[in-house]
Parts: C-alpha cells; structure tokens; sequence
C-alpha cells in the first residue's frame, strides 16, 4: 500500500514556558521572524509561528494559557523542548484511512481545527519512534 | 548587535535504537526518501537523511553504533525522541564569534566536520529553551 506522501515539513513545535522571551531568543539571536500569532482557545495555548531568511519549515513557539493546557502537562513532564513535528498532507482524510488500514495508532480519527485555517489530526507517538506527528492539511490558495 | 540569520532549518535529527525499521516507516508510511547514509566515526553513529516530496528542511536518523555514542547516552536517558535541530548557516565562524560577544554557552567553540562535508557546532540547550541546536555551514556548490 502507498504512504501517505507527506508534501514538506510545516514546522517543528517547542513548548515553552515564557513565549516573548523565546520570541527574542529566536529573532535577535538566531534570526527568524515571526510570521504568526495566534490563541488556540480549546488548547489552552498561545502559539507564535516564526520563519527563518529563506522560509520554508517554521518554528512553532507554544506556551500554555493555563493548567489545563496540554502543553502545561508536557512542560511538568519533561520540561521545554521539542513537542510535535507537523507534516502537511493534500488530503487529510485519505492520510487517516491510509495510517487506519496499517493500524497506525491515531490520537485524532478525524481532523480538528488547526492554526490558519488549518485541518489537523495527530498519530500517536508509539508507532513513530517517541515522536508526535501533526498531520495538516492547508486550505487552498 | 545583529542576530547570526539562519538561513533555513537544515534538518531535525531523531535519535532511535533501530533505524533500518525507523526508515522503512518514514519511507512506506509517511512517504520520505532516503537521500543519504553516513557513518559518523567520531560519534560513534549511523545516520540517514530522509527528505519528503518537496525536499526542504529534512528529518535526520540517529542510531548508536556502541554504548560510548552521545546518542546511546541520549537513549538511555530519555528514550526515543528529538535530539536536535541543525540550522543552516552562511559562516559558521562569524556565527560562533557573534554567540560568544552575546554570552550564548557553546558546546563547540569551534566548527567541527560533520555529515556530507559541513562544518558544525552545537549551542548549549540551556539558552535554548532546552533545544539542542546544531549551526551547519555547507560546502559552497
């Protein structure tokens, strides 16, 4: 059976405990910029996208809101570090029955909404080496 | 002072106990290609390179050849997970010396050879929000 071809890389997401101070570290230090910010309300968390000189894969900063924010629960675990790597799909729904039909452990069955109008879905760490996948598909331009 | 303008996210690097089944998930599943295998000695590690269908920022396989690898140490640590990201930059020494006046603790003082010809150093994750990042400077083509 084919794979689900992801297209490219949309972002790599950190958790962290203080969003403007990594802001700063990741504009005067390193030199990306931000692109994106937003509040994902049923996540809890405040969310700041930033693109290096030549864009491509971004960084996604996440600070919870609130204690009932998963990435609150993730920061109590195991402190600031990478969180979830998010690849960009076509066809959201034919990736989920494509990862379904090879019994690939899902978080999301159906995609929820995302950052930017996006419809995104999560593949459970267990089947991808310890790593959390997003799958998003983009809206259209 | 003038940040050290990363250029764009080289690769994220994962750091894993078998990665001949690592690749055979990230190339049936998710759809990845291997474009390269090196055997860093020093390290003590394997590595493979896997880009998705637009290229762009790729994901970076990290197996421990023996106990004495970095990254056997990272896996009995914590287990399975992300154990760096690589920016790109132009000069790596300028970069190194633009850290050093911003009191950025560095691993490297000084670039070392890395994987397909670049020169790399790793920046202390402690200014990092807790993300070890690796700078890479690339053979000009």
């Amino acid at each position: 059976m084919h794979s689900i071809k992801a297209d490219y890389i949309d972002h790599i997401a950190i958790a962290l405990n203080n969003i403007e101070e990594a802001e700063q570290l990741y504009e005067e230090v390193l030199g990306f910029k931000v692109k994106h910010r937003e509040t994902i309300e049923d996540q809890r968390v405040k969310t700041s996208m930033l693109v290096s000189e030549q864009r491509g894969t971004s960084i996604e900063l996440l600070e919870p809101i609130d204690g009932d924010s998963p990435i609150s629960k993730f920061l109590k675990k195991g402190g600031e570090g990478v969180h979830h790597i998010c690849l960009a799909v076509r066809d959201i729904e034919s990736a989920l029955e494509n990862l379904k039909n090879k019994n690939i452990e899902l978080i999301d069955e159906k995609p929820r909404t995302g950052a930017n109008g996006s419809r995104v879905a999560f593949i459970h760490p267990r089947d991808m080496h310890g790593i959390l996948i997003e799958l998003a598909e983009f809206p259209k331009k």
